[in-house]
């Protein structure tokens, strides 16, 4: 039996999904894995960096008064000290420009000893190179399961269960609320009435404008051609339209011919070993790889040079598979 | 850098392909992996048992001429004795009645000190639970990721990226030749003429009644029952129906609708731990997680306590797949 020290770095939905799902797989955790923990850190824009050495009372973690019972830290070198971290969950919210400040924070995390685990895909497109390279170097791991595909495995996929195998194109649905506001005016409402369902359902950005002009497909894009091709490709090289520029009677023709559009994203590896990516709307009939993503579910292709073709699929993933891609990286972080 | 002994047990379509493949792989295994290897035997009902410690030659490995060049012996014990296996490939044919004699050889493989690897679905039915316990007391590794789905990670998706998950059901297709069967017999010719079909594809069992009764998807669920969800579940408690009963119009009317029939296999686990399973043909919706398998395309759908549904699906997997799930069997046996 092993303890750990769980610290939260962003404690916003999926963090605090994540401390409910710790405590519900307390027992599996200690039976299974011989896996014991407690909380001894928690840190956000609202709340500063909190520290107890003897760990957070789980049952009322969530409330501001429990927040209040640790010291405060200046800053995440103190707060790493202070909380003795073994394992950082990084969950803040997304800079889709530049990783930050959360690739800083990694960088700290892994510096300071502990495994780095964190759903952040900005992170992935512009540190993914360095951080797996300071992991490695310090003998930690840096996993990101939930970063793409909430927690479908898809990076544990290559990394585990298909050693020596080439990745040579793959395609996905990466954004459900593209999903939705698509499906909406297929059904004779508006884009507006769409976003707001999205919205409804939690599954919308920030700031919408991400999913609908593709951005959020492209930052994943991008994160797995880092990981998964090992080539550091950029927004910037993405060719990407969002889906503003369709019109109601279009998507209603698609769907009448059984062909909706969807937005896909794809990247393929060139003769030159470049990647060439596009994120686009695009019909899909029903029997191609992706043709039954609908609704909050999410998909990716995969094409190898050891399998024709590969899916995993998705299936209207919740606040709880997301915080269950965290939880899976930590037990595969520490077990042997 | 490591060289391991491989040894073929079964040198079919599926040992061949493999060997031609850790050919292709050579490069690869050892830059990545840092493993070598040669082959220092190989077996077959036509061969007998053939050793040759310091290797075979692997260009003409598969000719009768090289397999010729080893010593014989007299049964599995001395084989494994005179080729010093660390690894044995085990893909001799099914017995669905029995495992056998296959069990029996995995578990002088597991006995001798050397991993034993297997792509024979009947082994995980009738000898999962003593193999698997065979191995871990050995400190060795038991495994046969193409045992169902062929190459497509199934088992090595549980065991490596999801952990401290509960599964709670799952359903597949797990037969390519009942799927072109039927979808022959929807575009007008008939039975006969979808068997040949599959047989001239190479898809089909030795002996075709084993994938039309359903007997091939009970076996295969059984298996998955056994190793994912840890309940002895036997084929005679699997309500079986085969598509022997389908006729051309019921069929082409059913794909007329849009849901056409597939041969779906389902297992779930009951409030008394008990698991419930059905082998039959049922018609299914193109937006269902199984509605885009057609062909020799073949899929499978879990549905966990963590995830509402996850999908793999495995597109027009080939004879290679197959030995590539035997191929990442071995790397992940011997990887850290």
């Amino acid at each position: 039996m092993k303890q750990y020290n769980l610290c939260f770095l962003g404690f916003g939905k999926v963090g605090r999904a994540l401390a409910r799902l710790l405590t519900a797989k307390a027992e599996d955790l200690r039976e299974a894995y011989g896996i014991e923990y407690r909380i001894t850190g928690v840190a956000s824009r609202t709340i500063g960096w909190q520290a107890k050495a003897d760990g957070f009372d789980l049952a009322t973690l969530g409330t501001n008064n429990s927040l209040k019972t640790g010291s405060t830290s200046q800053g995440i070198s103190e707060w790493l000290k202070e909380s003795k971290a073994d394992v950082v969950f990084e969950t803040t919210s997304l800079n889709p420009d530049s990783g930050q400040p959360a690739i800083d924070y990694l960088r700290a995390v892994l510096q300071s000893g502990a495994h780095a685990i964190t759903a952040n895909k900005g992170v992935l497109v512009y540190g993914f190179q360095e951080l797996d390279q300071l992991a490695r170097a310090g003998g930690k791991q840096f996993l990101f399961e939930s970063a793409v595909l909430d927690s479908a495995p898809v990076f544990s996929l290559f990394r585990e269960t298909l050693p020596a195998v080439k990745l040579r194109s793959f395609s996905g649905i990466f954004s459900s609320t593209t999903n939705i506001i698509i499906e909406t005016m297929e059904a004779g409402r508006t884009f507006a009435e769409g976003l707001k369902t999205a919205q409804e359902l939690g599954v919308t950005e920030t700031d919408p404008s991400h999913d609908i002009d593709g951005w959020d497909a492209t930052v994943k894009v991008c994160a797995l051609a880092n990981v998964l091709m090992n080539v550091p490709l950029k927004p910037a090289e993405v060719a990407r339209s969002g889906i503003r520029e369709l019109n109601p009677n279009q998507l209603q023709r698609a769907r009448a011919e059984g062909k909706p559009f969807k937005l896909v994203a794809r990247a393929s590896r060139q003769q030159d070993g470049k990647i060439s990516a596009i994120v686009r709307p695009e019909q899909i009939g029903p029997l191609e790889p992706l043709g039954n993503v609908r609704g909050t579910s999410l998909a990716i292709h995969f094409e190898l040079d050891m399998m024709p073709g590969l899916t995993v699929t998705s299936h209207r993933p919740n606040l709880q598979s997301t915080a269950y891609g965290l939880l899976a990286d930590f037990i595969n972080a520490v077990r042997e």
